[in-house]
């Protein structure tokens, strides 16, 4: 939902079930970006909170798919109130729309359109998670993300997205969620650890991602839903923009992955996957609201400064002392302003809009056009949010008790280990070197077959 | 397939390259959940069963995929002989079919539709695996399917979608599988249980997931698939049936999740990842005979229901001592027979076909033939599959020795074990608190950077 | 894109939604297939060079994305230039491409064709990395496969699937990738195991996967993402020959996993899951390139034949002790020749296109072809990647020292471990047998309920 141009078949649109059925896999697509979080975060943590890590990224898909139903969809894309917000009676429990009708000038049911957009609504709050790690009471973070939505989501992505929204109308350009997505799940995670402080053992204590693999396992299942929640965003491929689209997510995120490896090599001495993780989500964080605007080479700029500032700026937490603690901040809400912002530098005019950016002969004007939308939204959603985290935590408590934290929030919460090995019966819960093997196990890691 | 309703391009239907393309993303997508369950079951069980779960599940992979070429597609959706079976010569070992024939009334190649199907013949079978956990040989196992399929699944499917059997023609409606899937194979798996006994220190001993983030991980691909699996089988997109389908599959796991977390909280006083894993998929398996009759209001009272009724049948076991390891019966029985029956409740007469449910001013008779569907498919799996485990018992045995289920049933079974962090080298096979560790890895999670 | 056949759509082509869209899905299909083959490995080695496998793989996301980009595309499908390498100006950082310009005789827009293909050009020098697993210092890595597409991968997919190139003029039949994925890498991997030799204990100490769950989860990613790589060759479904690939995988697959793990019961006792992963692989591979010229029942052959074929394999870097550590020879070379070769002998003329194998009448002539494009593929690669690893070697050094090796390449070259069990606060780590659990957790898996 690109703002400022044109619909794909402005003369009566009729059902495509080309586009209805690759977006209805784009919305699959991107429904699997939440699990994926969830083990991306998973295996950040350590072992003693992994799974109060995944729940807090699940609970969202629970949690907000109803209240999209209920209200969301039609607070975000319902009849513009004021362009601050939307309401269509027709939308509030999905009960009113036809299952063919059409959504406004686009080929695809609005069903499809709406179960879209659900996915991104329920991704949005599962980002915050990251910052909050090992730390926060499970049903303050459920009521939090109750209220998140209702306040900061439902209307920021009427403002982005939304027709009559006032980003929308001003030109901004955020092809599929720099803004409403990353900077205002990541100014919101911002606002949160600035009210509930910083895990017990912050900077003393090691906080080593307990299983990398994990890590990794997130990082490419992201990666392959991002390509749905990318290209899908241009709702139909009747032209080449979503193609063009799906390319450059996957150029700049390679470009991303390389600049955070080797900026981390240069700073640290050596490539790690973290870092590899982490450079590739940057990229697809800040080729969100660009990748409909730049070419592939203007993408490979994008993912390539995006790679470097966001490895630079995960440092910052530890300097000005906010626990950020996987790096949400310095991942989504700088990955996001990057990419804003580059649209007005990198915008060839030739693609999604005939905006052009300042080194496409633009002028300043898109620039100025996106600073207005990223200061907007992260002003809104920092300050709503820390509002919110306070209200709660006065109240019924955001965290954990320090004895609870310490000795893990999986038992204090969920009653429950991430891993039991345990159960092994006589033999040992995991094998050591002496044990024997007798088949093409062995066969092809010993020397058997000799 | 749906019962009950006019094909979707009745005049002289062309091959749709939407509709084709759609429905082999779909058939990825139900593939994918076999290696799904695997992942959600092998997470359950404890380290020693871990390889013996997921092997349950992958050798359905083989052995199905086979069996559906050699004679499975033409025995459950040939001509229709009887109302109880389906036989054309051309299907057999696939031979006859052409490269561009179309199934009938339908815009996709016949090959789309027998390998959609097949992937949920492959499904079905895996899914009784849970019940068996920690005790079946894995050549008694790998039998037991292969009589299976013939003689249950194959017919059942016949049954339920193909022209000519008897349910189909009876007007059940079962829009992706709620009987010939879920109930189904919860029935066979409470069948086989009653035979072949309880695990060594059932209701005795701890028996914790050994990995939850590996069940998540199920769960959450499982969701993911589940998309293809519902959407699917309206088999394209030329209307907006399949496109509600999607959404109320989204909405009814949901609900489904949160359900099952607020009874657990209730009742046991912790949301666990479990019972999120859980309810979801007791989500999906409701939705899945009805996601195309209700609305998206429908879709959360139905997996609302569903989750709580599924919650509490997994308690059942303990009370009534039969052994379903990992809650096939309570989930996939209990939760196929919500499913089926609320169908008769909430069917609004607008999506999928104009049959309403006794809310909807349709009175009982919907309700009254989805509760024959219920019944019918139960009983004949419940009987047919505890005779054949009977008859497996009383010849080849199907359980390993009592010793081998002790030490463990990937030794005995599989010469191999799940994990194997012997092999460290000079360092700690897992890191421990001293170790050093010198990059962004660091970085990010001590305070190098400070 | 295969060879010796009409286009889909020869008068005047427009573009596609449906193809379009599809192969966007496709795309990303096969990049998730790299990840997915990072898992595969990953769980495959020693703990100590989990990450090291991991990204061996990820890094190709990065390098081959951009040389891609840069000048990949332009070398392998630019203008034909004497059979050997393309080249076409405008391809070059993909700057001279309108976004809705169609790939030359087809549906789709260039740039959809383009990242399809790059996607396989990822995947390639990924396929590699299995044999050097433990012992090969990751920037000489980098540089290896930097090289290594530029003169070895895209001539090859020139040679094979560009318009001009001699083995696609010549007829050889790779639908998708026998030789120029397969045979390449397979060839490429023996080349460069040959020059930088074996691990520190080869033969001697026993090197089991250290995470079988992990290897599990690879290779049924690997088996999802396939569906994209090979049904998606065919690019569009106007015809039903994609949809044909798309059944062929399953069955051959399925073929593979059963020969593979019937061979192993023979040879060595026990089905063991590593039999199955590494079956259904081979199983892909060799239909990679035949799938679309047989019947279901020739691709069970196929399977069947491919999975026996490698199985056997396996076992013989013992006996002439190279060390194909992940056996990369032993499955993609091996299992690629054998697909590129049952062409020759199963192509029924009724498919992709009317060349008929030995057992359909077509005589020798087939055959004849297939195996020069074996021969071809296999002897470049094979030499060429000998020259480039010993170049690299004696400047730069491909080997890590023994030390590293010894106490693992993940500590030495990426200053992390995989797993991180140590921060477990008061409780342990892992879960022990008698501590407590006090929900849905413990109902379903203890007594409580009763």
């Amino acid at each position: 939902m690109p703002p400022g141009i044109t619909t794909l078949a402005a003369d009566t649109p009729t059902l495509s079930a080309a586009n209805t059925g690759f977006m209805l896999i784009c919305s699959a697509l991107v429904m699997l970006m939440t699990p994926a979080l969830a083990f991306f975060y998973g295996g950040m943590v350590r072992v003693k909170s992994t799974l109060n890590m995944l729940m807090m990224s699940f609970i969202s898909l629970g949690i907000v798919t109803i209240l999209w139903v209920l209200y969301g969809f039609s607070l975000a894309f319902g009849s513009d109130v004021g362009s601050f917000l939307g309401w269509s009676p027709d939308y509030v429990g999905l009960s009113g729309i036809g299952v063919t009708q059409l959504w406004d000038g686009y080929t695809i049911p609005v069903y499809v359109f709406a179960v879209f957009q659900l996915m991104f609504a329920v991704l949005t709050p599962a980002l915050i998670s990251g910052a909050l790690a090992d730390r926060v009471k499970f049903t303050s973070w459920a009521l939090f993300i109750t209220l998140w939505v209702t306040v900061v989501y439902f209307p920021v992505a009427h403002w982005v997205w939304g027709a009559g929204g006032w980003l929308y109308e001003m030109g901004v350009i955020d092809f599929a969620g720099g803004t409403a997505v990353h900077i205002n799940a990541g100014a919101a995670a911002l606002g949160v650890i600035l009210v509930i402080g910083r895990r017990v053992g912050f900077k003393k204590d090691p906080m080593r991602p307990h299983s990398l693999p994990l890590v990794m396992l997130g990082a490419g299942l992201l990666w392959f839903g991002w390509f749905g929640f990318n290209a899908g965003s241009w709702l139909g491929n009747d032209d080449g923009v979503g193609a063009v689209m799906f390319v450059n997510t996957q150029v700049a995120t390679a470009a991303a992955m390389l600049a955070w490896l080797g900026y981390e090599k240069l700073r640290h001495g050596s490539f790690t996957t973290l870092g590899a993780a982490s450079g590739a989500v940057a990229g697809l964080v800040a080729i969100t609201p660009s990748g409909g605007a730049v070419s592939p080479l203007g993408a490979i700029a994008v993912g390539a400064i995006a790679g470097v500032l966001c490895a630079m700026a995960v440092g910052l937490k530890y300097r000005f002392g906010y626990d950020d603690s996987l790096d949400v901040v310095g991942v989504h809400l700088v990955g996001g302003v990057a990419g804003s912002l580059l649209v007005g530098l990198f915008a060839t005019g030739g693609v999604q809009s005939d905006a052009k950016g300042l080194f496409y002969g633009g002028g300043l004007d898109q620039l100025g056009k996106q600073a207005v939308g990223v200061f907007a939204v992260l002003a809104y959603s920092l300050v709503v949010s820390a509002v919110l985290a306070f209200l709660l935590d006065r109240t019924i408590g955001m965290r954990v008790t320090e004895d609870d934290e310490i000795s893990g929030i999986d038992q204090g919460e969920h009653a429950e280990t991430a891993y039991d090995f345990s159960g092994a019966g006589g033999g040992a819960a995991l094998r050591t070197a002496g044990s024997a093997q007798g088949s093409t196990a062995a066969a092809r890691t010993k020397k058997v077959d000799a």
